[in-house]
């Protein structure tokens, strides 16, 4: 749930109105949330909570059928690998540790199969291995829509890393590469490839390395598209920004499918299921971060800078042109 | 997930081969988690794990439309209290006091509205509010099919209340009545009704103050049937039960409702959902127990007694015959 520190707008919806964007139903629901849950703010990629003088960092996420991903594309392998990865994900984006993972599936009946079940599992140890994630329990019902929901255990030591906490002139940075994962999800859709192969990379150690240095000034993972994402990041930290076209890490696989520039741009701005680290920086620390990146083997980019509030979020395109910046991403209520 | 301590039974099921019982699931699932969940045994209730020094305690349950009940049943106010009600009884299982959940939504287009929204979350927070239970993030997606799932976090200061300790002699009680909710959901079926009311009862500061007493051998939550429930407690245990029919707590309900006595019978050993504790005691705790129960003024019964393995599951009819007792419950596999 997004946007931890953001402004609270005045929502005004009759008692029919529908909710148009998930960043709405997550401030309706605060106010509802804020005598019930005290000190603790609805948002950020995580929750953290004080446990036993611990701060203990709780994130959840699901995969459901038909929305996130067609039952033809995958295998349970897969399923189980990307469950454990968007989750992981979201631990990266607040530079905490996770340490145990409940797992709760929704499976058709012609699911409760040994072969779907030990593969579904063996993807999910696959990623949580090297992290020493230990699923400590769960939940099984069966249904007519598979979904799988995870929800990670964990903490951090010093403060978590966060969506607020940029300032202008800091400069924008990002993990990797954009648009590889919506342009697999766009060649599924028309039936160019069968099956999806492509999974997010894990940027758990760079994320916690870097809070631990505390260089970011914010950040959080781009799950629903750069734009819409950098969006939630700016009302949070109450900033503008302008993204520079030019040096946006546009996936190797954008190029060789063949787009136009207009929807390689889209799918890089857009597209959405990058889980790539979007953080801030004050300038002066620019040069430890390149270092500690080379020694993480981790590629970023510097794409952009923060800017004040009322400068809104832009685009500076390569022929230097000043553009809005439309937030669209992958929104489960427009979508 | 059931039977913490049961023993391995050996599974073998090819590849297409199904599953026939969630029982078999976990057991399944267990080698498999064996090497990667270290200490941390994979049933009870919920699970316990060391945090910072202190034991967390962390469960999730949820309720799929059309699995757990019909759209037309119920209203969101009544889905929220049920849904908070029955996680809050995996924490009461253990002993636990809840502390935090995460709530995760599937919500289906004609769901995201203001209206649904405020009164399902007015239905959490009515049930969570006396626990001082705050709802610290959670997730929404847009789908087919309605479910929410919701994890508690929470803690036992000594040791939690396990499916195992129930040792031979010891009384098996049972909180409250049986049978209520499933004759509900009988009578919902069977169109004589048209809007489910019935809730469970919370045990939470019962189960809390026995469980810190150290009173209770063993225990865990009737939310498949109490004979179902009861093979888990025996599994876990290595014991057997004979349970006293002329001694069980029929809901006033049934009575009212006017079934047969084999009907009535049915609903309060395999109905499921009732949510009350189960659980064994050495007998010379029973009024130590009788007091505590008076004073927080929850009813419970003695049911039976706990007799060795080979002895199975009994029950004793009130004409004094000795009966194999089937374990036939609410089962997510076999429903």
């Amino acid at each position: 749930m997004p946007t931890h520190k953001s402004q609270m707008r005045k929502i005004k919806l009759s008692q029919e109105e529908n909710f148009t964007s998930e960043d709405e139903f997550v401030e309706f629901i605060k106010p509802l949330l804020q005598k019930n849950s005290g000190d603790i703010g609805i948002g950020d990629d995580a929750a953290v909570v004080d446990f036993g003088g611990q701060k203990l960092v709780a994130t959840t996420d699901m995969l459901v059928e038909n929305v996130h991903f067609q039952d033809t594309w995958v295998t349970p392998k897969y399923l189980g690998r990307k469950a454990a990865l968007t989750n992981l994900s979201d631990m990266s984006a607040m530079g905490a540790m996770p340490e145990f993972a409940l797992v709760s599936l929704i499976m058709r009946p012609n699911q409760w199969q040994k072969g779907f079940v030990d593969k579904l599992y063996q993807g999910l140890l696959m990623e949580f291995g090297p992290y020493k994630v230990r699923i400590c329990g769960g939940n099984i019902t069966q249904g007519a829509v598979f979904s799988i929901t995870l929800m990670i255990l964990g903490r951090v030591h010093k403060q978590p890393l966060l969506r607020s906490g940029a300032k202008m002139g800091d400069l924008l940075c990002v993990t990797g590469s954009l648009g590889r994962m919506a342009s697999e999800v766009k060649q599924l859709l028309e039936n160019k490839i069968q099956q999806a192969k492509e999974l997010p990379v894990c940027r758990l150690k760079f994320a916690q390395t870097i809070n631990q240095e505390k260089l970011p000034s914010s950040g959080l993972d781009i799950s629903d598209g750069l734009a819409l994402d950098l969006q939630r990041l700016c009302q949070a930290s109450q900033v503008g920004a302008v993204v520079w076209q030019q040096n946006l890490p546009i996936d190797h696989n954008l190029h060789v499918a063949g787009y136009s520039k207009q929807e390689t741009l889209r799918l890089v701005l857009s597209g959405g299921e990058d889980y790539e680290l979007l953080f801030t920086l004050h300038p002066n620390k620019l040069e430890l971060i390149k270092k500690l990146a080379r020694t993480e083997n981790t590629p970023f980019s510097v794409i952009g800078e923060i800017t004040p509030q009322n400068a809104g979020l832009k685009l500076k395109t390569t022929s230097g042109k000043l553009l809005p910046l439309n937030p669209k991403g992958w929104d489960h209520i427009r979508a």
